[in-house]
């Protein structure tokens, strides 16, 4: 199926992302689900608290792990999320008497949590060098620009001139501002989700601690105390940092349209797109695409905000929210900072400016 | 990829509508546009504007059409959007002396919007049938629980004893009145979006009625004057209708995860969920996703209010916005109705009650 | 206080509505609850529910009733509504033995809901006026500038030049569907919103409908069996059809600026706004504002989508929900209606096409 | 006019904040727009950039300014904000030689977002001031009842126990990062907004940074070396932090709600609020208006996110988007971090569980 333009065989081309898409496979969530759950035993094991022959024998269930998708699609519209099917299919598997060690002190939203936050980790590094590689290349042309100048323009009207140097640099400090603001959500949004049933780790008692410690370590996520199961804030803060770097980006985009007008010509765009019933015509589309995107983001984050209201230790109604938003805000903000990458790249001034 | 849940191997089972979503689909997208083609080639043959060989030329070609996806994904990223790389394809297959009467007097966004159209016409009608279906199970609960009772309650607090009829006449009006406002809107809808280059239909002179006329017939839509290219009222009044949908169903769901607490045990959903911690825990999944999906129809609904804002007689910002939210859209509003079906056929009262 | 843009001394000039906003005033506020309670003692009296006297009691201490601000204040903020301090005050001047005929078979969503929709059949009007002046204006435009031509501009670039008269359909044709609309939803948003404490009316037992039919009458509402307490998809719809309206009053503010930009040139907006630091530039502000409001009703009309999930016979989470929204959605659809109206008085073809 | 909640003689108490609303009073606005002319002044006057005595004429003018609410009205609905008609006022009562030296270098954008950002930086303490106490009430909570225990909820089922200190913390978990949080963006929130016509200070050539540098020490904001006006990621990045902190508010609302429902009652809400048709009933108010805030701070904060697309040096339309937003956001997570502080104050256990 192809329902979302992101999953779309054609259209993802255009508004997608597939590195960053790739982290949103079904075989990447479940690849992180069971790496997570063979980092569980090992610290369970390394704490004491189940054999290590336990340990071994779930990791080594799990390496060989090949899904029934019908079987777990089935699970998954009774029960909500996968995981209980999935629990039962590798318990079978394991059989005992280490099937009762698996899954041990976890719940079903440590597994998917751990599995988005393990991915997150990964994706981050990516976005921040993308920002990286957009500033350079902002910098690139603050420098080769930097003795020309454009009309300034308010309120859609003609100002005063400004230097392209002022008009770049109002692009690229909110881009360095989003980099900072990633270190800073970092820690919060990439702390160690895992709580068991109601969250508090109770199952583990006092071992709870050094099992999060070791666990945290080796899935390169911050040490917590508590699950924080209900506690989406950093979730929605993250939400917040994909919206207002696709919304910075889409003011490039709306800039660049604007300048790239056939009358106001301050700005051309190299690769631009053409038309079916003008051949000559040629359109702006990673400009336009960019604000679709920054529309888009905000719209969606407006709904990962919605899902703080998240009811006793676990929502149901809140948590299926973030599901159906989270990766998709992800991709959006993820192609919009490749689009801008390629628009930039393809920026020129007019002949009659360069000489 | 699978970044969607609507797309996603297993998640698409909990929050997806397999038969919604078929219609979006890539070859359903397709089939569309060149259904659309070929129409227009006969209409406009059957006014004498092109020769009736070459629209037999052109309905054969598009029979045959096997599309390179990877050229239609080259294109739509330079283009933004697929049918100038189409309409080449197939002006290339079709050669001299048809080449010049395919896609005449046609433009990109006739091509999108019109298969759009035609695949919302199609799927109006299972709505409506799913919306008869909800009120058929829904009559049947009213007529059988005729003389239960159950608490009233306002702002959470019991406040006085209701009938189940009251109750559940006031989860079925809404819906009655969905169908109500969809026949109302259906004419607004389902306008034949067909303009050419700048939506006047410039290129057609004075047969542009009555080409419009033929084709509004072949296609099953309803003959307009005007492409209305710009005029994007018709698809954010859906929008809002897929989401009064959802958020109407979303009550009920929000009802059923209230009534069927443990405390309150006013309801018992017959065929929850389980948990992958605790054994015996049964959980309302259907009532709860209900409640996820009315809040995502309400953060994408807002979205495509925003793509109203359509600037000029075509604006890639605002068109592209729609194709991100409008299919999963649907597809929210319709796994909405399917899961409320289901929660609808598994509601019982507990047996204290029964008797 | 001056929190909102429209309640704002200076600020409401520039985006509110004086007209609509009256009616959302306290006083109108007050006013139309005391003539629901007057009527609906008065609708009792004469199925004999109730004395004569005791209506004739209750209507001439409504006449009288001069609210005392701080201690609604201080009742609102404790009881989430106004009502039961209003209530009681008005039954203490009432006294015995006609107090107890006050609000009898009442609740407090009775009142706010049916003050709420009593205002908007007023309102309803209004906006059905300002379209048919919207459209009476931009049929003016047509004829004037039938035979002048502009740009046709797809995607931010020229495409090929069309007629004004193409141009101001695609500007009108969606006003003409808001009507259309408008009507369509009416008898749906107009219901009388009376159930007493959970909505049913079992206080009246077999009268009520007959006082439903008086009282329905009395306000101008649309008689119905059921209050609809937890039913909000009418005033949701509604919410849609501002945001509606403001975005496709939104698009024409867009074409405006962009059309009437130095080097496009293809419009002259005759009443400009000046600029502080430049004296001779020209703005175009009612354009401006007009895409301002339209994404702003966007924005706000998702939350009063939000409030369709409406828990149990009456939600105190979603109804005030609605509260903070719909007085302001109305007003800034009401402004967009007014800028509207004064843009397109003062559009003017440039001279060098005048001729 | 009292077209929203936060502004309604009578709602204001329950939804609102008086102390956060009254920066957004017209007066505090003026005065702060006042504060900046005479502070610009100054720092141009310290850099000889004008006459001293021209900067104590402003300063005494300012001083004694007595607005003409009307005429400010009336430019502010033509010019699409009050700047021009106050520059002239006050330029007209200054006179020759000193008027040409008032709002030298400065531009309306300037005056608005400097007046805006000042009274920012004195809310902000007031927000950290709330989030202490809240975090102290939930401490004293936390001690008080450690050795309690209730129902840990999942899905609406019960789970498992939990301790009541696993709960809470919870609760404040979030509330310690929103204060971490709030720490960060200061220094981007509260940036000096000043730039002449096009955000460059060209005006003042080499002796801009200098006159900055003053201006932003006298008003207590932080230096920058441009304006940043089209660059609005700090004010939503703050929308986003009222988002979720009235989210995070917002999701304690709704488990003391569902708490305290009569059949659930693990909780009291001592200062319940009360009925018109049920007079024993008690409401949870506070923490139900909680939920309504929380989802409205979403929907706005959308909006806020929508309007990071800012066309060129300056955007009417994006610009006057935030004003339409930004106030009523401050005082809903106001209104919210008031309504936790009295909801916490009457938090009780049911007597049964205080034994």
């Amino acid at each position: 199926m192809s329902v979302c333009a992101f999953d779309h065989p054609i259209l993802s081309a255009l508004v997608g992302d597939e590195h960053i898409a790739s982290f949103f496979s079904f075989e990447a969530e479940l690849e992180a689900m069971l790496r997570f759950e063979v980092a569980l035993a090992r610290a369970q094991a390394a704490e004491g608290l189940i054999p290590l022959e336990a340990s071994e024998a779930i990791a080594a269930v799990c390496a060989r792990y090949s899904p029934s998708w019908a079987t777990l699609r089935e699970g998954t519209a009774r029960d909500g999320v996968l995981v209980p099917t999935l629990v039962r299919e590798l318990r079978d598997t394991l059989g005992e008497p280490f099937a009762r060690y698996f899954h041990f002190g976890a719940t079903s939203q440590d597994l998917i949590d751990a599995s988005l936050t393990m991915r997150l980790a990964q994706i981050l590094p990516i976005f921040d060098a993308r920002l990286a590689a957009l500033g350079a290349r902002l910098g690139e042309l603050e420098r080769v620009w930097a003795d020309k100048r454009l009309q300034g323009r308010t309120r859609m009207r003609r100002a005063r001139p400004i230097s392209w140097a002022h008009k770049i640099a109002s692009w690229r400090a909110p881009l360095e501002r989003h980099r900072t603001r990633l270190g800073e959500l970092l820690p919060r949004l990439l702390r160690l989700p895992w709580g068991g049933a109601v969250g508090d780790r109770a199952e583990l008692a006092d071992r709870a601690d050094a099992v999060a410690a070791r666990l945290a370590a080796a899935l390169g996520l911050v040490f917590a105390t508590r699950a924080g199961h209900s506690e989406r804030d950093g979730i929605a803060e993250f939400a917040s940092w994909l919206a207002l770097l696709a919304g910075s980006l889409g003011k490039i985009g709306a800039d660049v349209t604007i300048l790239a007008q056939d009358e106001v010509a301050e700005l051309v765009v190299a690769d631009g797109g053409g038309s079916s019933a003008m051949p000559g015509k040629v359109n702006p589309i990673a400009a336009e695409v960019l604000v679709a995107l920054a529309r888009f983001a905000a719209s969606l984050s407006a709904g990962v905000h919605q899902a703080l209201v998240h009811e006793n230790e676990r929502s149901g109604q809140a948590w299926t929210l973030e599901w159906l938003i989270v990766p998709q805000l992800c991709v959006a903000a993820g192609g919009a900072t490749r689009l801008a990458l390629r628009l930039l790249e393809n920026l020129r001034l007019p002949d009659s400016r360069q000489a």
